[in-house]
C-alpha cells in the first residue's frame, strides 16, 4: 500500500441558518479550487448576535485533502 | 477610534429540538436584561437521555457584550 | 441519599443529515444493550467529504449510565 | 418539558482545613444572594504556604443556577 | 520482562462526605467485577448543591487494570 | 486567619497602542463599579487588522476581587 | 449510505523495544476479542526507567471499532 | 446578509524590540500578498536568549482573511 | 516596589490517608531545603489500588518560591 | 539582526513502517515545493488497523519555513 | 552532528512596567547562575491590581539551556 | 507503607536516528547526576529539518525520581 501525504487547511464558513449550513458554506467554497477534499473536523462554533437573535453562525473547520505525488 | 470594554458571561440553554435552538434559548433570555449582546462561542454541548432518546440538548455558550463607558 | 456509580463509554455515530442525527444514531444503538443511559457530552464533530459535499457527519460522544449496585 | 437557562459564575473559596471546606466556603457565600444554586465543578486547586505548611486551600469552582424566566 | 496490556475505564463515584469517599465508592463497585484494578486518575470533580450545601460530591476517575494474556 | 471568597469576571479591553494598554482599559472600566479588584490573568490576545496594520489590540482577561462577607 | 456506530476503548501496551512495538502489543491483544478494530490514536507515551535505561515503553492508545447493528 | 468564507494561516514574526513589534512584522509581510487580512490571534510567545538578554521575540499568530467568492 | 523572581518546581507527594495529606507530604519535604515556599497548585491527582482499596493517593503539585536577588 | 517571518503548514504523512518514516514521508513531499523547511512538531499520531495489525502509521506534523522578504 | 540535552526550568518575573520587562527580570536573574540560557516560552501572563491600576505584571516563562556533557 | 516524595524535571534529548534514541539521550545524561530516575513521559516531539531531511529529533520528556527523606 502506497504512502500518502495530506494537507490540512483551516476555514470559517458562515450561515444565517444552522451549524451544518455554515460548514457546508466553507466546504463548497474550498471545493472550487481543491478537488480532493476528503474530511473535516469542527474546531470552533461561534456566532454574531443582533437584537437578541443569532445573525450568523460562524463555524471554523480544519479540512484535509490528499497532496498529489 | 475609541477603546472599548466587553464583558463575557457563561450560559447554558436547553432545547428538545436542536443545538441551534438551545443556543437561541440562552440568547433570547439574556437579551431580556442585556440589550447589547454582540457575539457568542459554544463551549460545551451535552444532553440528557431518556429511554434511548435525547430529552434535552444542553448547550453552554460564552456571550459577549459592550460595557458602556 | 444513596451513593451511585456511573460508567462512561465513548461512541461515534454517523448521519448523512445532521449533527443531531449522528448523536441520535449512537444513542439509539447503545440503548439496545444498555437501558439506563442518562446523559451524553459531544467530544468531537468530524465528517467525510465527497465531491465538495458532506457525505457523513461523524459525532463522537461520551455517554454515561448508572451501574447497578 | 420546558426549556431552561442556567448561568455559571466562577468563585474561589478558601479554607485552612481542606479542599471540601474551601468549596463549601464559596457555595455558602454565593447562596446568600443566589438561592437556586444547583451544581458546581472544581476548576483549580491552589494554596498558600507558610513555613512549610499549607496556610489556606484556595479552590476555584464554577457554580451553575437556573435563571428565572 | 514480559509485555503487558492495560485497559482503562471511566467511572463517576458519588459521596455526601468527601472527594476521597466518592473515589472509593467508584473503585469499590468496579472491584466487584474487575479484580486487578491497579491505579486511577481523577479527571473531574463536580457536585450537586441543595439549599446552599453540597449534596453530593461527584468525582470522575479513569481506572486501569491488567488485561490477562 | 479568616476564610475569603473571590469572584472572577471575564472582560476584553481594547487599545490601538499595546497589549498592556488593552489590559489597562479593561481594569480601569471595571474599577468604576468594583473597588476591590486584586488580580488578573490574560486569557487571550487578539486584534483587528486594517490595511496591513493592527487597528486594535483586544486582550481578554479574567479579573478577581474579594466578595464582602 | 448506511449510518454506523463506532465504539472507542482505551488501552496501554508495553514493550522493551519501541513505541511502535508497544502500540502493536495493545492492538494484538485487543484483536483476540474484537475482530473489527479499524483505527487507533496515540494518547500518551510514557516509560519506566531502571539504572538510566528505558525498561518499558508504555503507550496509551484509543482504539475504535464498528459496533454491529 | 451574504454568507462568507474566511481562511486562517499561521505565521511567526520576530522582533528584537517587543511582542507587539513581532506581531506587526508578521502582519506587514503577509499583507504584501494578501490584502484582506482582518484579524489575528496570538498563539504562542517565545524568544531566543543570548548572554542573558532577549535576542528576539518570536510571536506566532493565526491570521484570518476573507476568501473571495 | 521591587521586582521579584519566583521559581516553580514540580513534586508528587503520597499519602494513604487523603489528597490534602499527600500535598502536605510533598511540601514538608521541600521545606527541608527551600525555606521560602509561598504557594502551590495541584496539577494531577492519581492513586494506586490494591484489592479494591486506595493504597496511596499520589498528588502532583507545582510549588513556587522567591529566588533571592 | 534582521527580523524574520515564518509560515507553518499542517501535513499528515503515512507509512507502513514507523512513526519516523511517516514524518519523513510528509517532509520529503513538502520539500518538493518548499525548499526552506526548517523545523517540525508532531501534533497527532494515529493509524489504521487491519486484521489486528497496524496497516499505516498516520502522523500529523506542523512544519515551519522562512518566508522570503 | 552531536546529540544534545537541554533542561527547562520555570520562572516568574515581575515588573511594574510591561510584559517584556517582566520576562527580562526573570531571564536576567537566571543568567546569574546559568550561563547557557538559549530560549524561553511564555506560559502565563498575570498581574496584581491596586486601586484600579496594574501594580505588577507577573509573567511565567519556561527557559531552556544546554546541559554540558 | 511509607509516604514518598517524587520530583519531576523537564529535559529535551536529541538524536539523528529516532524518537526512542532522543529519549534515551536525555535519560542517559540525567542518570549521570540522578541515580533514582524511575519514569518519564513524552511531552513534545519536534525536530529540525535540513534539505528536506530530519536532521535531529528533539523529544521533550518529564522525568520523575524519588527524593530521599
Amino acid at each position: 500500500m502506497k504512502d500518502h501525504v495530506y494537507k490540512h487547511i483551516e476555514l470559517t464558513g458562515t450561515s444565517a441558518v444552522s451549524i451544518e449550513a455554515a460548514v457546508t458554506t466553507a466546504i463548497k467554497r474550498a471545493h472550487k479550487t481543491i478537488k480532493k477534499l476528503s474530511w473535516f473536523e469542527v474546531l470552533e462554533t461561534r456566532g454574531s448576535i443582533d437584537k437578541g437573535k443569532v445573525l450568523h453562525w460562524q463555524v471554523t473547520i480544519k479540512v484535509g485533502f490528499v497532496v498529489e505525488g
